[in-house]
Formats: structure tokens, C-alpha cells, sequence
């Protein structure tokens, strides 16, 4: 990604200058963003709203890959995942910080790229950035992201209250960012062993872009009130379909039951699995990074979520001693296990 | 810093495990934490109150060097640092987030003594810890928090508020963080010809304090309450004295007539600067990391902080065209310049 660029050496503007070259374009956009960037800190009024918080860093060689991440996409993505978080809690995201670390590898144009990806994230979303550092690092680049949202009093929705009864439903389709990434780490291999080859990518824009593009679902949030649904629970699903549900269940002390068969894998995503010899239920349940919502809703509520094309009813909510479990299309009931991406054991492999 | 410790590899417990162990001990202490860790954001409550968000990110190699620096204090620091960002807008910190990457070099021991120090500082400034991410990196520990505080409406200062004729105070003493970097350096170079040696660190206490564990100046806040004496603009020092003086004439489009004799640097520190070869005054100037307050007050509030053993008056605010200037002990005036810590600069002198 930095081969073909103009460069331009960091040190050639310093540390305030840089942060001056970033920033100046910013434009405030939430009449509650008071003070942004510029001083010691931000400042956003409230007006009896509530605060919402969320950060995420995000890893060179851990959690993206340069060779073939587009750094407008790195940007984009990195702040799509936090105001996800933010919709998770049935909240508008309003302002976000930034923080880079970078090395002395990656020239001007290469840092205005991944911040031109950060600031059509915001425009796309209504967020204003407001602050944040920018510093150097040894090796690689580094992003933390902190973003800031409001809701009324009330009206948050926690991991912790789901209801036994409760129906169980995701938003959108599951598996697409994990076989989207399954292809661009294919060829990367080829490329590595032929940089003459190009890249075979044919028919998988959809799981592409659902790995390095990820939206965040506020169009759900928008339609949960229209539907007069009030989620009882509510999480992202960033770690894979498995881990999300047991975080869910764990925290709500509850048990749930999944139903194989109706969980939502798009055709693109069903067709790469087959070819990459998986699972589509295991891209669906441990493969992540899908950015959408799963929340619990009384079944009082089914009439108005029923036949909805962004939403579906994946399971409902047991009492905590009947377990967390798959139901399997042949009818296998399954105990659930969290098999979602984990940095540490990530990490470990790749060292050893 | 790590090898006498006992190592539990990160791997045993898992990205989850390791937030598990390491958020179990929170206990949330502002009525305003009405959700902490746990969820995909935190919840902060605001009564007419404004919320003042900023954050910094520390990179090993660049912000600190394990060989002489304590976990525990690497912890506290990267705490106290942010707090003092949320100071100097006049604001009350209440909350933070804590991000951080490490490779699988760092047993849970060593993090656990990280976050030892991030406790005691959130304990000793009445900070709630409400959130954060954990991911492993390729090389090396960063951290970034990020601080949240209120302030209410109306009395934030800002940076680019000072007036002419407004007098310019510091709190406490300036150079000494510089100086206990440069014993703590020296100190590195000895045992890395001789590991035999024990480090000369005598009557070293006060500026090696100012450089591992620097205060926060929540007392000052409270002291210009107390005096009520109300700043017309303010910045922490973080980069040295020239650079925050700077921030606050350029933003405030002033200038300004900063006296070498006023000052307020600490005997040990004069005593080292001599020692070293290095002047004083350039400790002061640009060697930064002293996290005292900097701001400026109108002339009628002169006899409130006169005398004040924690304030001194080092200069005055003038018009823009008389530039920003150093009145030497000479009597010869000099153009400031800012020759403050540049990430960049420095980075790039240590590849060449």
C-alpha cells in the first residue's frame, strides 16, 4: 500500500504540525461538540443525556494487514467499530478521539489517507472528531479510537437484561467479514508466491466489503423505533455469533437455544465457505468482525419484527440451568462455545 | 524490569480471561459512573454539566523504557498525565478508559503491576475506570487512556482566551522531570557497560519523582477556587515551558514577556542541570514533562496569588506585535522558541 505513494517525511513537519495538517479540515458537526480539537481536551455539552463511551484499539499485524487493507478502509473501519459499540447501546455516537502511533515507514500521504477514511466515517455517520494524539512508534501503526455518544436516561439497552422467554434476533447476515478476509489472506499467499498473478477476486464484493468496510447498523436502531421495539438486551456481534450470544447469556444469567437453521448467512458467504472447505455455521458463530446487532425482544413483540428483511428471529431465551445451546439442523442439541477470534491465543499461534 | 517476576503466559487466560482479572477489583466511585466495564461502552451521567474528554497514548521505545522504568509507575503515569489534560481545562476528571497491547513477552504479573499503578492513581484522584480494550502486539507495550470529566458551564478555560496585560503564573517548579531523565539515562548507560555497578541515585529523590510519578495539579485547581482567582486561559506543561507559552499567545494571538529570573526551578534540579553541563533555564524551557499549570490571570487578581509558595508570576501578556520573548537574566530579549519534546524529531535522530 505504500509503494506507490508521493512521500513526504513526518519529520519534516513535527509532531504539531502534523497534528495542524490533520486537523484543520475538521468541521464541527453536533451543536454539543463545545470545544474540539486544539486544547487540553474536548468538550460536549449534555442536556440530561447520557454519556456513552467506548474505545478499541486496533493492531498492526494483529488486527489488519497492510498488504492488502487499503489505509482509507483501515481509517473507515476503525471508526465504524466503535460507533457500532455505541449503537450496541441503542445510543447515537456524537464525537470520537483518535490516537496514531506510527513509524517513520509511512509518509504524510500514507497517514492523510487513513484519515481521509476516518473522516468519511464521520461525515457518513454524524461524528465529529474532537480530539486525540498522534505519536511515533518503533514498528507499525496503531490506532485507538474512542468514541462518545448520548442517549436519554432510559432509554440505554445493557448486555445484562435479557429475559428468559425473550426471542433472540440479529440484524443483517453473519460469516461475510470472516470468508471476505478468508480470500484476501488467499491471495495474499498467491501474490506472495507469484507477485505476477492477479489477484482472483471475482464475485466476492459483498464479503469484501463486509470485512473491509463494515457499516454500523444505526439504520437498526432507527428501525427498532419505528417498530416500537424496545430490545431488552442488546450486543454487537464483533467476536463471532457464539461469543456474543454467551456474552449475552452469561451476563443475564440466562440460557438460550439457537437454531442452526435460521441463522442468516448470505449466498456469497455460504458459496466461499464451501470452496474454503468450512463450515458456514462456524464462519456464522466464531468468525466476527460482522458489526451487526443482536438483541433480545419480549415475545409480546414477534408480530412486529416477523417478516422484517433486516432482521431475524435466531433463537429464544431459556432458564439459566437449560445451558446455551446450538440446535443443529439433523436436531443435535449443541452446548455453545465461545471459538471467537482471541488476540492472545491469535498471537501465540503465530509465535509458535 | 521483568525478569524477576513469575510468569503466567497471557495465552492461559485469553483476551477475556485477562479483562476478567483485570476489571474485577474496579469499584465504581462517582455517582456519575452509571455503567462501568462489562457492556460495549461505558455510561456517564451529566446534570447540566459539561463532559471533557481527552487522551494520550504512550508507545514503548518512545514515551517510556522499561529498563528503568517500573511497571507500577509506567501505570500511574499514564494516568496522571491525562488527569492533568483535564485540569488544565479547570475541569474535575472522573473517568477513564485504558487501552493496551503487549506482546506475549509481558507475564499477567507484569500487567498486573501496570494496573497496580493505574488503580492507585484513579484511587488518589477519585478516577472510576469505565471501560477499555486489551490486544496483544508484535512488539512492545502501548497504552492509551483516555479521561473523562466535567466541568460546569461556563467554567471551562480554554487555551486561546489570554488577554494583554494578563499576568503569566506557573505552579510549582519546572526542569526537574527533564533532569531526573537524564539521571535515570545516565544511569542505564553505567549499567550497560558495568551491571555490576549500583546506580549513583543520590539525592536524586525529588527530580526522579517528578520524572516516574509526576502529580497531576488537582490542588491548584482547588487552590484558584479557594484564592478565587478565575484563570483567563490555561495549559498543563507537558512539552516545556517555551512550547505551552507559545500554544497559548499563538491560539490567543498574543505575545508575551516571559523573565529567565522568575522562573521557579528546583535547587536539586539547578544542581543536576550544572552537573550535566545544561542550563537551567533550557531544562525549564523545553524539557517538558512536568505537568505543572500554566495561565494567565488579569492585574487586578495580582495580590490574591502574590506570595503564593505554589504560583509564580513569570511574565506578563502584551500585544501580538511585540512577539513572544524571553527578558534573559542579561537584561538581552530573545525571540521563544519551541524546542519542546518532538516525537517525530526524536524518533528520527534515533534511526540515523
Amino acid at each position: 500500500m505504500l509503494e506507490n505513494m508521493n512521500k513526504t517525511e513526518l519529520s519534516q513537519l513535527g509532531e504539531f504540525g502534523l497534528i495542524k495538517h490533520l486537523t484543520e479540515k475538521i468541521e464541527l458537526l453536533n451543536e454539543s461538540s463545545i470545544k474540539g480539537v486544539g486544547d487540553d481536551a474536548a468538550i460536549i455539552d449534555n442536556n440530561n443525556l447520557q454519556t456513552v463511551v467506548s474505545t478499541d484499539m486496533l493492531v498492526e499485524g494483529i488486527h489488519f494487514d497492510l498488504t492488502y487493507v487499503p489505509l482509507k478502509h483501515l481509517g473507515y473501519k476503525a471508526v465504524t467499530v466503535n460507533l457500532s459499540d455505541i449503537y450496541a447501546m441503542n445510543a447515537q455516537p456524537k464525537q470520537i478521539l483518535v490516537s496514531i502511533a506510527l513509524s517513520s515507514r509511512f509518509p504524510i500521504e500514507a497517514i492523510e489517507e487513513l484519515y481521509n477514511g476516518i473522516y468519511l466515517a464521520c461525515k457518513n455517520y454524524n461524528v465529529d472528531v474532537v480530539g486525540g494524539d498522534t505519536t511515533s512508534s518503533k514498528s507499525g501503526l496503531i490506532i485507538n479510537i474512542t468514541a462518545i455518544g448520548q442517549v436519554e436516561k432510559g432509554k440505554a439497552v445493557y448486555r445484562n437484561t435479557a429475559q428468559e422467554k425473550d426471542l433472540l434476533v440479529v440484524s443483517g447476515d453473519l460469516g461475510g467479514a470472516y470468508l471476505g478476509l478468508q480470500v484476501l489472506e488467499r491471495e495474499k499467499e498467491v501474490y506472495q508466491t507469484n507477485p505476477n498473478m492477479q489477484p482472483d477476486l471475482e464475485g466476492c464484493d459483498y464479503i469484501l466489503e463486509r470485512q473491509l468496510k463494515p457499516e454500523p447498523r444505526a439504520d437498526i436502531i432507527q428501525l427498532l423505533k419505528t417498530l416500537e421495539v424496545h430490545p431488552t438486551s442488546m450486543i454487537d456481534v464483533s467476536d463471532g455469533l457464539a461469543s456474543e450470544i454467551l456474552h449475552l447469556c452469561n451476563q443475564s444469567e440466562v440460557g438460550c437455544q439457537l437454531y442452526e437453521e435460521k441463522i442468516p448467512i448470505d449466498p456469497t458467504a455460504v458459496q466461499k465457505a464451501v470452496e474454503f472447505n468450512l463450515n458456514p455455521t462456524v464462519a456464522a458463530l466464531s468468525g466476527g468482525e460482522d458489526y451487526e446487532l443482536l438483541f433480545t425482544i419480549p415475545m409480546s413483540d414477534f408480530e412486529k419484527v416477523k417478516g422484517n428483511p433486516n432482521l431475524t428471529i435466531i433463537g429464544h431465551i431459556t432458564n439459566k440451568d437449560s445451558g446455551v445451546n446450538l440446535i443443529a439442523n439433523g436436531g443435535a442439541q449443541i452446548p455453545l462455545k465461545a471459538q471467537g477470534w482471541d488476540a492472545f491465543l491469535k498471537n501465540k499461534e503465530e509465535n509458535s
